[in-house]
């Protein structure tokens, strides 16, 4: 099956979840949005040209005749196809439990830069975002990066399922990624109270697919577009 | 099978969407944290006490063995059990894809109220939930709902797949319940906008054992410890 990946070409944003996911599976998949005149592929398909589902939003794969879009259930649908989740019920179950704490994470960082609004600049709502970051740092950060570091004490990892990969820590791992790039001395700083997390990020950071597509043209820079933005003023 | 329901007692919050489900399918459920001791059991899950998986936050559903938080996945797995979805893949991802946007939606309605933090009152982010609330209307409802708006209108029914009425059904019809108790006036102008929505809500308020579940003590009244909240100066 050659998979077709429509998100945002100039950003990793909540695409790069399920690329890593791809990537780390080998699958055959084009990211069609980053060829000639892909975005406009992209745009037909939510202005519902292209099917009687239309997606809301980008990123949405097309995996034959289906179009599934929201970034956590494209994840439940590749991770059996990939094996990049465990067989039995209830571990899938929980996968997506926790893609979708992953999901709630990235809004709230997202939100760290434009916490009143997407359709300002965040130079018109800098105050906010100060104050915001201040508190998502004191008390979200803690609370849902020490959730995720509590599941792995529970297992002799250095998985959410122990000694295989999963999607799950695909997307920890750029959590983590982006966490540093976005709020270098905070991370630091918080990074000794998650060391099974930091653990989880090094081990994916050496998979030798995942190692590869990192070095690649593939893996798109971060950048002040994206989910993680690197402000200085907010990594005080 | 009789399933154990997990979610604050005081509230309708995002345990609503699925207490809809349950009662629009006669389920036999029982609310546990609205019986006696019924918050401290919800704890002890949370702190992990009770299963190797567990949920990050309420609401959670048990099932048997399973235990299985996060709104929409819940509604995704008792979507084909309480007969709320149709049969097929594509309307099941879908269905999922729809009801995680509603999720996005109900994360922005929070915010309208709490856009720097949960952490302090309203009372302390009163300006910002004044801009936010502002931006929210501005930009996001009628992006929003006019989504959801597109997609009935492609249809016959009243409903998202027609005649049949699905778990994403009902989670609309809160939607509109929640906008209209929260923000009464902007609600009535806004409504024009999106008739098949209006029509969706009317409908499935007629729906018997939906119509029965709000005349009873069950349903929990709309108050200021929600999502949708009433602050008659967002209201403008």
């Amino acid at each position: 099956m050659r998979y077709e990946f429509y998100y945002w070409p100039e950003i990793q944003g909540r695409g790069e979840f399920v690329r890593l996911a791809l990537e780390e599976a080998g699958a055959d998949y084009v990211d069609i949005a980053r060829r000639g005149p892909g975005v406009d592929a992209m745009m037909k398909f939510m202005r519902g040209k292209r099917g009687k589902r239309p997606p809301y939003a980008p990123p949405f794969l097309k995996a034959g005749k289906l179009v599934i879009a929201q970034t956590a259930l494209i994840l439940q649908y590749l991770g059996p196809k990939l094996r990049l989740v465990p067989r039995s019920e209830a571990d899938r179950l929980w996968a997506h439990q926790l893609q979708l704490t992953v999901t709630d994470l990235v809004k709230e960082i997202h939100d760290t830069h434009h916490p009143l609004t997407s359709a300002l600049y965040y130079e018109d709502q800098r105050a906010e975002a100060k104050r915001y970051t201040q508190e998502f740092w004191r008390h979200r950060v803690p609370k849902m990066l020490g959730y995720f570091e509590t599941v792995l004490e529970e297992r002799r990892g250095p998985y959410v399922f122990g000694r295989k990969v999963s999607y799950v820590d695909l997307s920890l791992f750029q959590i983590v990624e982006g966490l540093r790039y976005a709020f270098p001395k905070r991370m630091k700083r918080f990074g000794k109270q998650v060391p099974r997390l930091i653990e989880l990020r090094d081990a994916v950071a050496k998979r030798p697919r995942i190692a590869a597509y990192l070095r690649s043209k593939r893996r798109i820079p971060f950048n002040e577009s994206g989910i993680f933005r690197a402000y200085r003023e907010l990594d005080a």
